[in-house]
């Protein structure tokens, strides 16, 4: 809060998406880009968003009966290599450290582009018997893909998540802990995040390198791209025999665990952005916004009395505040209250209640809403009371909108040509009968510039409609979309 | 809690004090030896009191005003080389990254072994005015530093750690940010994790490389070695003018700001082990323990009332667990009572409970300290009333009793015979007037296998006494100590 507010007004999202989203990352402070190419400074605003975001996962992450802790950074390269696929997969983006003080090493070690081939290694020796499972553990941690185009918070070299992994007795149980956290991951973007998002299972060529099956959660963005924002995969017992873990069974017998993983990243801070922001600024979902009620105390020029009064209430607000209703009080010097709107506007915080000297006279305070401006007076006490309330008017409404935009920008489409015809004027989501064969895939990707199967949708089901692409009747119904 | 309690004894700490921390720190499952030379898994049971210990620093420095964030991973070579000290102390330590993908890197890339260097880059772009300090910033993250020589959590080349950065307009505001932090490190140390400390100055072979001065914090352990617990470095200048940091002060002159950086790792959580462990295990500080109280109900054989009264008094206990009264109730099937009672003693869990026939046919409960070992009967309810009352005692018992051993175990010295002499029996705090010049410094570490000159005491002083070392009136006491 020590500079006065930016006001380099941002580049409207209707004229230059990309340029207003960068703009709008930078300005607000919540990050910056790095003197290493592809990484980012997360700032301190952005950082207090994302320890929300990870305070309310990892409270969902624990009462679902898993624990955190802590793998190394770095991986040999041997240990990389064990399962085929995975290290094929993730080869061409690892950052290689070659060199300890002034020694060669032996063997390479790999920054971690995730961590399923060292947590093997290392459960190979930990479990023994059935009675070791399920092991369900968790770690927050930074990993490190080498990317050529990179973005602010959607696409770095350096990002943060959680990565859980688990294994268990059997197939079923495995399958159903997939589900469980995308369902986690459902409740975080929607009663969190205000973020509704489709559900379903990647196609054969957007799988994890290694997995059974990919499960994830598809948002869509206010220019109606898609943005992939948690996955959950099925390992099956891939890794568990390429780095050769077994246990014993209940009937005695040696056998592999069933594995899953599932991870989310700084990047659902891009989805938050990109989902919720408008030509203003950020529009922060209540439960996250680090400041969710930003109070303006107005001065009345040289009326000492009525200053006092209005830096009474504004105490008041401040006294209100707490880990659950988070309260700034904007006090800077020589900064014009039209500023401090803007400074607050542009950060995305929720609520803006205006302490100006008629409303102290009428003993009311004026409270604008972020989400749609609408401004409404209450009186004091009232308004402190009803701040709970009023945070989660404003996750529904947020919510709400969100939700119109992913039903208006969505539509059904037969054949490749009404595929094209809906994207014409705008991205969308388009859903279509599809047979799920990667021949019919590419034929959906050459159709339309850019778009990608996102996921064979989990609410709705192809029941045997011809695919768009080669009217063979189709089980599943793909969501068709441009995608970050 | 899956598998059964591996009941292997520890080797006896007055045996071998080493083989007695390494066995500890796996059999009670804290962390292990990961397939990177040096570096170490941190398991859930030891990442829970990390998050623990963590939650307590992060809320202190949040309370104090700063602000987490986070900076890359990666620094660039140049970048590290502009602090010539700074580069010198920490070149040999560093991993590089050669390597991305499949292609050579046209610069190196450090694994930060601090930050400094890549957080002063980043704000010689962001601090412009006076207006713009002070910067009050913390970041809790991974580094690494090439090690030799390592051992569970007191040296690893990779540790977890928060690292905070500060940048302020006056030289006396750094200073006192300095003693602010190491303040904040002394109440960690003695209010969360019951161990009284030694604040003091750093000699200049042990400061920062690149610092003014180092203050750091030492605790005892109980072979009478002493371990670091944290440190606060005041910066001055050095950097700032290294790396071009300016701003314009409230006289429109250009100056640089004066900086402080301060730090606390996973080392501490050996301090915990060595300081309060036993010949049975760990001996946890009730505030950062993962599991405060264990319960374990005796099963009444056959007797199924018996049984089902047990077990309701047992729901009744975890009914009253909570954020602050961690309570695990141990039904493992198919362990004896014994076993479990080795199992949560190993676990240095502080209270134990148990509930056996008799007691619950009495309506009591029998409640075990771990710290001593003594025991006591209870009524059920005034049992789980008692219980935060319960937890502050354990906690001053273990500080009562690791205060007594830094007292009995320190001593005064005036000369090198006396400081021999010292070091005869065992490992000891001495003493000793102090000049507090390099040469005098080397013969202290002559005279006594393995000894440095730990801190210049903050709460004695020399007052002219005669050198240990040269006779000369010294200014300063010097605590000399072998060191982990």
């Amino acid at each position: 809060m020590a500079s006065p507010a930016r006001l380099a007004r941002l580049t409207p999202k209707s004229v230059d998406f990309d340029k207003w989203y960068i703009e709008l990352v930078r300005q607000a402070e919540l990050a910056d880009y790095a003197p290493v190419k592809g990484c980012m400074v997360i700032r301190p605003y952005g950082y207090a968003l994302w320890e929300h975001i990870q305070a309310a996962l990892d409270g969902m992450i624990k009462a679902t009966g898993h624990e955190n802790m802590y793998f190394p950074l770095l991986i040999p390269e041997s240990y990389l290599a064990k399962e085929a696929e995975h290290v094929e997969g993730f080869a061409p983006e690892v950052a290689w450290v070659t060199q300890g003080g002034s020694k060669d090493l032996e063997e390479r070690l790999a920054i971690r582009p995730t961590s399923e081939t060292i947590i093997c290694s290392m459960y190979a020796d930990w479990i023994h018997s059935y009675r070791d499972l399920p092991v369900l553990i968790n770690q927050w941690v930074n990993v490190y893909r080498w990317e050529k185009r990179t973005r602010l918070f959607l696409r770095t070299s350096e990002f943060l998540w959680q990565e859980g992994h688990t294994f268990h007795e059997t197939e079923k149980e495995a399958t159903e802990e997939v589900e469980r956290m995308l369902d986690c991951y459902t409740t975080l973007a929607r009663d969190w995040l205000a973020l509704p998002v489709v559900p379903g299972t990647k196609t054969r060529s957007e799988t994890f390198a290694g997995a059974v099956y990919t499960r994830s959660i598809e948002a869509m963005m206010s220019d109606g791209w898609a943005l992939q924002a948690g996955t959950s995969h099925n390992l099956g017992q891939h890794f568990t025999r390429a780095y050769n873990i077994t246990f014993r069974n209940r009937e005695n017998a040696e056998e592999h665990p069933f594995q899953t993983s599932w991870g989310v990243s700084t990047r659902i801070i891009g989805a938050v952005i990109m989902a919720h922001g408008d030509d203003n600024g950020l529009i922060l979902p209540p439960k996250v916004a680090p400041v969710q009620v930003a109070v303006v105390p107005i001065p009345a020029g040289g009326d000492e009395e009525m200053n006092s009064r209005i830096e009474e209430i504004a105490k008041r607000f401040e006294e209100a505040s707490g880990p659950t209703c988070r309260i700034r009080v904007d006090r800077r010097d020589g900064i014009r209250p039209g500023e401090k709107f803007a400074h607050w506007e542009l950060r995305g915080v929720p609520l803006r209640i205006t302490l100006g000297k008629r409303d102290v006279e009428a003993g009311v305070v004026t409270i604008t809403r972020r989400v749609d401006g609408t401004t409404e007076t209450m009186g004091i006490d009232a308004c402190i009371a009803a701040l709970p309330e009023l945070l989660e008017d404003a996750h529904t409404r947020l919510q709400a909108r969100a939700l119109a935009l992913l039903e208006a920008r969505s539509c059904d489409v037969t054949t490749l040509d009404e595929l094209s015809e809906a994207f014409v004027k705008e991205p969308v989501f388009a859903n279509a009968p599809f047979c799920n064969r990667p021949a019919c895939e590419d034929r959906i990707k050459e159709q339309v510039h850019a778009v990608t199967v996102r996921v064979l949708r989990d609410d709705r089901k192809g029941d045997g409609a011809p695919c768009i692409a080669c009217q063979a009747p189709s089980d599943h119904i793909a969501l068709i979309a441009r995608a970050y």
